[in-house]
């Protein structure tokens, strides 16, 4: 069949898309998604991502890790936030992560009810994402948590790399495609130049966050692709 | 005061903008708003936006022109569509035209209630809205008609064309204006060759109204800056 791949540029839109037949991929690269990406990619045996801070307390006496962010800051009183660095296998390998976050998790939420499949997207994982959507028989719906349902630059730009990678086996089915992959090619070759233009990199200059945006920027370090099962991502079984 | 620049990229995140203290800029190239210029710069009195096709017909007895477009075809038993082509000087002149279109009296109806001031911008007068803006002491946000809620790229690169005039003298005050000035960055040297990229663009060939998108594009060919006054549309007065 002749699939097709879309860009939904903010949360807000998600109702406009009929995701019934698509593989979604949700993506908020500072730093949830990141974050998970590394998190599955070391070990983590699930994360559970929830919309509110207070669904994480409910998991506490089951031994998980308690991981809950809002405005770029760990909230008081959790193991941490969504900083990459707190997913290292020394920390994740064997543990499950209950993981709520301003605007990713809230992203996943949305697409979980309808989507066929959901799936996380990184840098850090792009190659083997596109790799594995190619092989699928399915539309694919590239999710932007943006910033608060406001488009951002850093989601966007990331989509348009899997438009760019994905552009001779899908249409284009949307505007949105169209210009996320013209904006990344604006970007691919200073990543970092580019994305200090956002707002959301302000956001994280003043939380001095610095080694979070560098980390998140890297290009496929990871080949793991975090998959909702239930209401757990974990580590996809590719052949 | 340092003032603002943003791009609200559709209709449906207008609720994300404070516009209380804001000029809106209703753009919706292909072709609400560019017939609207088009038509008071030939001396329409005014045109009367309105949402439904139906609230067009409450004004049939008045002697008023009325146009009624939905999904880019002129309805049946109405004087005409939002054809640049039919707001000629021998067509409007001297008369009142209500006009509802599928995208662009939407976006005006959306910011009317709110907005401290809301002007239509098209390629046809960008200079002299934007020389206009740079004298107003208020924040601009400029508000993408799009496509039945969606993004759209003929709106986001003119969007993108506002911004990158008036980033001397305003912020960009969010992702998506150093999106869209990117995008306009790409466009400008052949409008008609990047926006033919548009999923639109595809709607509009289907239509035979090639003509139509070339007169759209045209840049500066008009001076008038249409001004909401109550439920109308007239010439703005610029001293």
């Amino acid at each position: 069949m002749q699939r097709n791949i879309e860009v939904c540029l903010t949360p807000a839109l998600i109702g406009l898309y009929d995701i019934t037949e698509s593989i979604v991929v949700v993506i908020d690269i500072l730093r949830a998604t990141s974050s998970i990406v590394y998190g599955i990619e070391n070990g983590a045996t699930s994360i559970i991502p929830v919309a509110q801070v207070e669904e994480c307390l409910s998991y506490a006496d089951q031994g998980y890790l308690l991981a809950a962010e809002r405005n770029g800051e760990v909230v008081p009183g959790y193991d941490f936030g969504n900083s990459p660095f707190s997913y290292t296998a020394e920390k994740v390998s064997g543990k499950t992560v209950v993981l709520t976050t301003t605007n990713g998790t809230k992203a996943l939420q949305l697409a979980r009810p309808n989507a066929s499949q959901v799936v996380i997207g990184a840098f850090l994982n792009l190659d083997a994402l596109c790799e594995w959507l190619k092989t699928q028989d399915k539309n694919v719906l590239l999710l932007c948590a943006g910033w608060k349902d406001q488009f951002n630059l850093e989601d966007t730009v990331f989509a348009g790399a899997v438009v760019s990678a994905l552009r001779d086996t899908f249409s284009m089915a949307d505007d949105a495609s169209v210009a996320a992959a013209d904006l990344y090619q604006l970007a691919k070759d200073d990543l970092r130049a580019f994305i200090g233009k956002s707002s959301h990199s302000h956001r994280m200059a003043a939380l001095n966050i610095e080694k979070d945006v560098a980390f998140c920027l890297q290009l496929n370090t990871c080949q793991a692709i975090p998959v909702l099962e239930g209401e757990r991502l974990v580590r996809l079984k590719t052949v």
